[in-house]
């Protein structure tokens, strides 16, 4: 399509009889969401007419050789940043577009999660928006559901799979027991994984959003240095294939839990229940769960990247902006929880090579004992002259199952360095 | 609490030291919900305080033996109806309340189906809300989902499970081999059906929330004698068992679906994968999974009913009334499609009792190769002389099924009267 030419208050003949106002709507980036962006915008356009009452006109693109800043910003009245980055040149551009009273969409986390906070106020003191539900989790209706649908609601927890990436590659090494990186190489042949996929799979890219998040539902100011964080590199595809004895599923776990008037937020490799709603999350979907006194839990799934469903998404974010809903949506720090990783209890699964004898099982239990840790579950293979011992505890503190774990190392009949990964209550 | 005397446009000193402003709201209805309602007011209150700069206060509660509507009116913004009924009084107050320029939250669901097409034009016309949220799903965030995150994109299918009651009376029989009966009488004595469960077990009761989502999700009006119902009084728990060894769960689905330009919506109990994100849906959650060609499919689960989530989501209405939220939200009849339920395809599951001699499955296979239908999966088990057979076929034109398992029910070798239910693709 070509982008018409329209100032951000013309008039153009829609296909209908009458008139439709027009909204300058501009593009910075042209990426493959850029893209994506381009070819779906006629039909959401027309979409936005009949529903909102206005229609939206792409006014121009800016690209590293193509379109001038200036002009876009005065041909429109939304601004759409697809460009990426979060300093120099973007960030300059999404505060002139703010400042000069142009409401913005964004698909860019790392942009939200450093500068959200700044951003949003500066929206609300020139009274337009800062929109950015598709830097979240794409599909996964996480803002909506924060700001509307439970916008008086207290949340004691919010938790998910924010990263598809991962959610792939761990899928893939639990049916076929790959190693982690056979594993990534097939989530990069599938396109599910990026050629640099560092970010996914250390976890920076899920502590990014866990601190968006984090944010919108306990109005709280979380930076991203503040979210605790492991990856999957390390996970031996053999615990996956243990586990499913016990019913558990592997998932890289976002997690943001209040408790009294502190916040834990992190991100790390968790077991869930074949019961757990997040168990079933197939492929590279993302999927959240919502913990709250007053009505249980919801969960939320869909798919959380791919520039179609990104694009589509930043697109109902200019209809909204258009139909100027949501503009006390954003609304900052509402509490001050203090952030804080420490002192937190958990399920432990436990992997053990231990000397085969009897008494083995005995002299682990004490040690967890010791430390006031109690085994929910237990399976021991014979392998010869040694055993395995893979345990499933109850809840425990943290701390007191790192110290109890480092004693049964150092037990006589410990064969291994024990393995040990969370496992969601 | 006692509610406060104030009007709806006073001014009373909130806990923190500046003055907030407060709104009136009113309280039409104190059953097993208001009774919820009024124990949730004053937390809700002070954080719609918070978020929304307003401070809701309780001018009144309407009873039989209580209250005096035309006060009530005076003194509020807002008219929370939980009265429940479909005609006078309770519509007549609706009806007043937003004739009179007041918002009205309601949860009952009746009134939406048979009314709120029209009761939503009212509130547009007199420039206030008409909100319903806890109506449909209580805490399945569908009305923001559809109005605000996929506000201009276009939607294949809406299908869920939408009535609690029946999700647990299914999971009953399929874990335990309960009858129909057994199990209805367990979900009563937990609280999860009525003493009278016929809306429930019959279809009635998901059929007129069928009807409200189909008219948000595809903007074509459909009535609740437009949905084709069927409930689950007639399942046979036997059915439940075999259909695990295909790895099958069966729930009362209600579904609406686009086929060009018309619209099937109706309710009935249907089989679905284990790998199907309907498939985990426990005891009376709700859940629904929308399926769009942009963003493929995303699945929301949360509580379906109780007075303490109904009241909390009717809560979180009344804020977003009161924070201006959403007044271009409810848009009405925006396409029309012909509601139609003929010509539909499915895949089914079918169980029969035949005579154990040899060709008889292949005898089936003819009858149903005639009406252009394949067998996906077979089990066929020796019963003395007899032998139970159960199919699974591929999608197939669902009249031409009718009439294959008529030809199938007057073989010479069949044994029983065949049995059939849908199976989700």
């Amino acid at each position: 399509m070509n982008p018409a030419k329209a100032t951000s208050k013309g008039h153009i003949s829609a296909p209908t009889e009458k008139a439709v106002e027009t909204v300058g709507v501009g593009l910075l980036g042209r990426g493959t969401v850029g893209t994506a962006f381009v070819e779906q915008f006629d039909a959401a356009a027309k979409t936005t007419a009949a529903r909102v009452g206005r229609l939206p006109v792409l006014t121009g693109v800016l690209r590293r050789s193509e379109g001038d800043f200036d002009q876009i910003l005065q041909d429109s009245e939304v601004i759409v940043e697809l460009m990426g980055g979060d300093a120099h040149p973007t960030l300059d551009y999404v505060e002139a577009a703010l400042s000069e009273g142009r409401s913005v969409v964004t698909a860019n986390k790392q942009l939200v999660a450093k500068h959200g906070e700044r951003l949003s106020g500066m929206a609300r003191k020139n009274g337009v928006q800062f929109r950015y539900e598709a830097a979240m989790a794409v599909a996964v209706p996480i803002i909506p559901v924060l700001t509307a649908h439970l916008r008086v609601t207290a949340i004691d927890r919010i938790a998910g799979i924010v990263n598809g990436t991962t959610n792939f590659i761990l899928q893939e090494m639990a049916t076929t027991n790959a190693s982690f990186d056979d594993a990534l190489a097939r989530a990069q042949d599938l396109g599910f994984a990026e050629p640099d996929p560092s970010d996914d799979v250390n976890g920076k890219d899920a502590a990014a959003k866990m601190a968006i998040l984090a944010r919108l539902a306990f109005g709280t100011a979380v930076e991203r240095r503040d979210v605790a964080r492991e990856g999957i590199e390390n996970i031996d595809p053999d615990d996956l294939v243990y586990a499913k004895e016990f019913g558990l599923a592997l998932k890289l776990l976002g997690s943001a839990e209040r408790h009294g008037d502190s916040l834990s937020v992190r991100v790390f490799p968790c077991f869930v229940s074949d019961r757990d709603p997040l168990a079933n999350v197939q492929d590279a979907l993302n999927a959240v769960t919502i913990d709250t006194p007053a009505l249980g839990q919801i969960t939320m799934s869909g798919a959380g990247a791919g520039a179609r469903p990104t694009a589509e998404i930043v697109l109902n974010d200019v209809a909204s902006a258009i139909a100027g809903h949501g503009k006390t949506e954003y609304v900052g720090v509402k509490e001050n929880l203090t952030v804080d990783n420490r002192g937190l209890r958990s399920c432990f699964y436990i992997h053990l090579i231990v000397s085969d004898e009897p008494g083995v099982l005995a002299s682990v239990a004490d040690c967890l004992g010791e430390h006031d840790i109690s085994i929910e579950s237990a399976v021991q293979r014979g392998l010869g002259d040694k055993a395995r011992l893979n345990l499933v505890t109850h809840e425990c503190d943290e701390e007191a199952f790192w110290e109890a774990l480092l004693d049964i190392s150092k037990l006589r009949v410990t064969r291994s360095d024990p393995r040990a990964i969370r496992v969601r209550a």
